[in-house]
């Protein structure tokens, strides 16, 4: 037998997309001692988490409970619970995650129509509208802060053009989820998810999911099985909800304890305040960063506060300063993805890692190896 | 807003069908900061998890990993990747499991052939030669520990069937891993799921995998794309393996580091070792049970040693004792499932519930309750 030896990874300060730092009452609550999944205890555990995810998504759903995967999971449990083989579904694109959902529409039978934008750039409510013309959707899906762009998306227009085109509004707030306003009953969002290694802070492997009663309606009303076991909510629903708790799969006995520590740290910070943190600490890095000469790649009105996208000025090696920010001062930047590739970096400001220090560290450093 | 009270569970003796007690490594492996799941550092320890379950499974697969949710997830996992629709698969069924495993044909748009065996007893050759005189499976798939019954199935007869037939020999492992032997490569396992949160003895949330090349061959040669983006193997393959790691969803980085030391744990004790433990402290839990006049509901060749089932004496109040066990001496055992429900509770010796004390709290315990 060959044992590797023991683990013991170099502290690192988390400032790309996700896992973003965690805090040390987080860490803790996952070192505590299990009980059974069905241990009247546990139970507990998941009511307190659904009530919660409720104040934090800002919705009176009933149906609301972390997905026991990360939040592509997350995304996949929405397109193959809401959509049925030959179901139109509109999916605005201006990133990776949205390009995600259309292979999410695909792999479910679904009939996809596509509305793109450049990345970057938000989509245009007006291309949903034109669209709309030509097609009746089962639902129009959007990402509220697409990760790989660092672009915001605002959602209230789009989701009364869903409605009035009767479709289901689905959104993917991944990113934003505890680091800026999601409002889903307010917003008329019919079925959300989000991850938990982003502004919650937590490590990752949840996906916090919610569905309104038309959402909720919609798989009911379904006349073909989900084709995934793991993820049907018919099912995932008994074992989270309900006065009797039915056996599906084994919950994630320590990430739920994670989820719980972790929502009530937010809950005590207070939503406005945690916001304006992570506001607060994105003009700082903005500020600071446009001294210095970078340039952000998104419009000022449409900057994510949590996920700062700033382009590799000409002339510096893009892999080489995030491996000397790595392995000399210890923290993470993310590279850009898909077009982006070489071309930006993505700064995270999310949860634990949104504090002036991390801001400081980051452009000392990038001072010192830029200079 | 409103804050539910601390995290503050009573520490409960797992003596169920999972989860197990945690062993105080992987628990303190757990509350390690994070590092991003691209970082050096991770890849790393990505490459010891693979090394060692290869060790653990006794194979040389270079596909072997850990899928990232639960051992259901693991199941479907297999399913998705290995059937595509109007393929033929035959399940051999002698419990809830087998019966999962249908239902995942049957999601897949697989042709399912069903062979059945009475619940409590194993699956027997002849009847899946039989039925491998009328069908052409591309899967035959069976489970190697059937968590709701007890019963410890043989599989080399039914593997050579398997192959005979020019089928993939698919197996659940997802109780027997790491408290018996399972051996992959010796036994012609093409491909293979397990959970964590059984006799690998670490919280749910991880279900490792291993597929041959036979197994991927099949893979790579699907003419349709998997219907779950997921659990596609094909691109979480590269997020998992390869020189160069291409991002796929994000890792559950800290169930990872439960896992890595998990598997330290287990290497270091030595499998031979380990799977005397769970049959030495089974045997004194059987010989203690029977003393007590109660019967095992399996024949004493195929009974598991890390899953007792035993019926319950007439008379006695199942819920009632189950509750006592709990809240009078925080020892937890697991209810019968399905038809057993109700008639027979199942008793589990996994990792570090497999001790001499957990053996001797339960006996004194129920003689105590039952006296």
């Amino acid at each position: 037998m060959s044992v590797p030896s023991e683990l013991n990874p170099t502290a690192r300060f988390l400032m790309g997309p996700g896992p973003s730092d965690v805090h040390p009452r987080v860490l803790k609550a996952m070192a505590t001692p299990l009980v059974g999944h069905l241990d009247p205890q546990f139970i507990q555990i998941m009511d307190g988490v659904k009530g919660m995810l409720r104040q934090l998504f800002r919705t009176e759903n009933e149906l609301t409970f972390p997905v026991s995967a990360t939040g592509s999971a997350g995304m996949e449990s929405c397109f193959v619970n809401l959509l049925e083989p030959g179901d139109e579904a509109l999916v605005c694109v201006n990133g990776v995650f949205g390009n995600r959902m259309c292979d999410n529409v695909d792999r479910c039978g679904g009939k996809l129509i596509r509305v793109d934008a450049p990345w970057g750039s938000p989509v245009d409510p007006a291309q949903v509208k034109k669209a709309l013309e030509s097609c009746k959707p089962k639902l129009v899906a959007i990402v509220h802060a697409e990760t790989s762009t660092g672009v915001m998306q605002p959602l209230e227009e789009i989701s009364k053009l869903a409605h009035d085109a009767g479709a289901l509004f689905l959104v993917d707030t991944v990113t934003s989820l505890g680091g800026t306003d999601v409002r889903v009953d307010d917003w008329g969002i019919d079925a959300v998810y989000s991850g938990t290694q982003k502004c919650l802070s937590m490590p990752p492997g949840l996906s916090p999911i919610s569905f309104n009663p038309r959402a909720v309606e919609a798989i009911e009303k379904r006349k073909t099985k989900v084709q995934s076991w793991y993820l049907d909510i018919s099912m995932v629903r008994k074992y989270w909800g309900g006065a009797k708790r039915a056996y599906h799969h084994t919950g994630p006995v320590s990430m739920v304890y994670a989820l719980y520590e972790g929502l009530r740290l937010i809950l005590e910070e207070g939503l406005e305040a945690r916001f304006n943190r992570h506001r607060t600490n994105h003009e700082l890095l903005r500020d600071s960063l446009e001294e210095m000469g970078f340039e952000f790649l998104v419009a000022p009105e449409y900057r994510l506060p949590m996920l700062n996208a700033v382009k590799i000025p000409e002339g510096v090696d893009d892999a080489k300063v995030r491996e000397r920010l790595l392995n000399e001062f210890n923290i993470e930047i993310g590279a850009g993805l898909g077009d982006f590739a070489g071309k930006v970096w993505r700064i995270g400001l999310m949860g634990c890692s949104s504090t002036r220090n991390h801001v400081n560290m980051l452009l000392a450093a990038l001072r010192q190896i830029m200079k």
